[in-house]
């Protein structure tokens, strides 16, 4: 309940650092949230970030894509940051200083490792593929070895890191506060649209359950843990 | 018009390279429609992302914070990586394999830089405030010296990166569109919520046009370029 990953050096925040926590409930909530991450990486001593999807199983997050992939390759067996970040508004406040934004953040920093075994790279995708859309995975044409052979699986326990989270109105300054000038908060979402059928689509397929009923984060907080 | 950055061997894309482009009105439609980036560089030969907010003026982008923070100092000088990142839907296919998402990113590659004069500090500064919400900079009461002094602004000039873009349906295997799956796209979008007034307003202060109408990139897109 209260496990939490250790404060270090490279984690601890310095700014604004009673927005960070440090709990896995809580880290685990925003990766769960938000699929998109960025992962940097450096490549001949210079910084390389890549936007990708992650997903989380237990204590580990993954990656996948093209083993031939660049951002795969040069972060496997090596230090990467995978970074996700979530904007939920933006706060106005009496002076520019003060402007800021709501948002939900984690950094993680570690060793990135290869899943090699065939079947656990298969559970893995399985797992990426039904935590976006609850039992689909059992509806498609079974990915080829090839296919398999074509995808690099890296992964990170997830064990040196951050949360960061703000939320609420602008913190002015007291005198400001006398001023005539609008304040507040511009939420901000994610909204998910009507999906669009392929036109290729055979007449009489139904629209599954878990496209009609898409919510970024529902599978991995609700269905599967 | 067809004013494009050079590929070089950092920004050439090497998968899924037709949807690569090096064009500066495509990178910055991405830019100015993202405040949201990721900011990659290197400390003691480590990957660091920072997520940031940038705005862009001209051939360069901006982003800003504590003259005391980690990611500014270890970025002045320094080589960076700044990633932006929009996720436009997801693509269902009729195999895992050929799942995807719909997508706009940028990657910058350079050296960041420091602006150190404070006219031309507050300059890009007011023009990040009301680049977001336009004309507001003006109804604030105004930035203290002291407060400027505490903000440090870096600034890249945008002369190598890409972007990358997909938009349209699955691209399945031509045997795979017999099953009767379901294949599509679910879209994703940012939706701006209805303001919420800090409750310690003044009586009678109107909530002003750049709150009502608030719209992500709008400013920078039409009405200061
Ligand atoms: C929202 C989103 C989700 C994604 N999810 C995944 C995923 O789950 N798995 C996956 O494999 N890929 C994903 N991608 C694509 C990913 O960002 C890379 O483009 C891809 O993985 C190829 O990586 P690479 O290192 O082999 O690229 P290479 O093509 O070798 O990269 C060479 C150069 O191309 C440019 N480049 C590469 N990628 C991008 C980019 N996205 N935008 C702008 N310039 C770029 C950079 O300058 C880079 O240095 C996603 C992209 C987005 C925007
Ligand atoms: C959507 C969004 C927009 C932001 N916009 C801005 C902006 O425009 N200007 C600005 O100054 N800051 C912005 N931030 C905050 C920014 O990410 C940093 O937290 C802040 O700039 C302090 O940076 P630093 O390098 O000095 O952090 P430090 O506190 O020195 O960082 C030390 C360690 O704290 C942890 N940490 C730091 N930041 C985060 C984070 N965001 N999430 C999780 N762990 C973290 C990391 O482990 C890091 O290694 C934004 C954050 C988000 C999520
Ligand atoms: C819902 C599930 C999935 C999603 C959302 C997804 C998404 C993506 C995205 C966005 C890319 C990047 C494409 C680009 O570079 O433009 C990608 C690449 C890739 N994916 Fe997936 N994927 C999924 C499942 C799978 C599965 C199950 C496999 C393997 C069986 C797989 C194998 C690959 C491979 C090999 C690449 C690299 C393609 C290339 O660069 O040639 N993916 N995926
Ligand atoms: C719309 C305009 C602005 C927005 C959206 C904005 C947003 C932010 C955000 C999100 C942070 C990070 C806070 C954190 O670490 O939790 C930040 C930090 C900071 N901003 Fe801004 N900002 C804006 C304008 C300004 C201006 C005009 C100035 C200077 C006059 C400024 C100075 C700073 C400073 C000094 C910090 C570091 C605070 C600290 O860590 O102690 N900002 N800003």
């Amino acid at each position: 309940m209260t496990d939490s990953l250790p404060i270090t050096n490279r984690s601890r925040l310095r700014r604004s650092h009673p927005r960070g926590h440090f709990d896995r409930e809580t880290i685990n909530a925003i990766l769960d949230a938000q699929p998109l991450c960025s992962v940097g990486y450096v490549m001949e001593g210079k910084p390389y970030v890549t936007p990708t999807l992650q997903w989380r199983e237990g204590n580990h997050a993954y990656w996948h894509g093209s083993s031939a992939s660049q951002a795969l390759r040069a972060g496997r067996d090596a230090e990467v940051c995978l970074s996700v970040s979530i904007l939920d508004g933006f706060v106005l406040a009496r002076s520019g200083f003060h402007h800021s934004v709501n948002s939900r953040s984690v950094t993680l920093f570690g060793t990135a490792f290869k899943v090699e075994d065939p079947v656990e790279k298969l559970a893995k995708l399985t797992r990426f593929v039904n935590g976006l859309f609850p039992g689909r995975y059992a509806d498609l044409r079974p990915d080829t070895a090839q296919d398999l052979k074509a995808t690099t699986l890296l992964g990170l326990k997830i064990e040196e890191g951050s949360a960061k989270i703000r939320s609420g109105g602008p913190n002015d300054e007291e005198a400001d506060y006398a001023l005539p000038i609008w304040a507040g908060v511009i939420p901000v979402q994610t909204e998910i649209g009507a999906p669009i059928p392929d036109p290729r689509n055979l007449d009489g397929v139904a629209m599954p359950e878990h496209v009609r009923e898409f919510k970024l984060g529902s599978a991995y907080g609700k269905k599967q843990e």
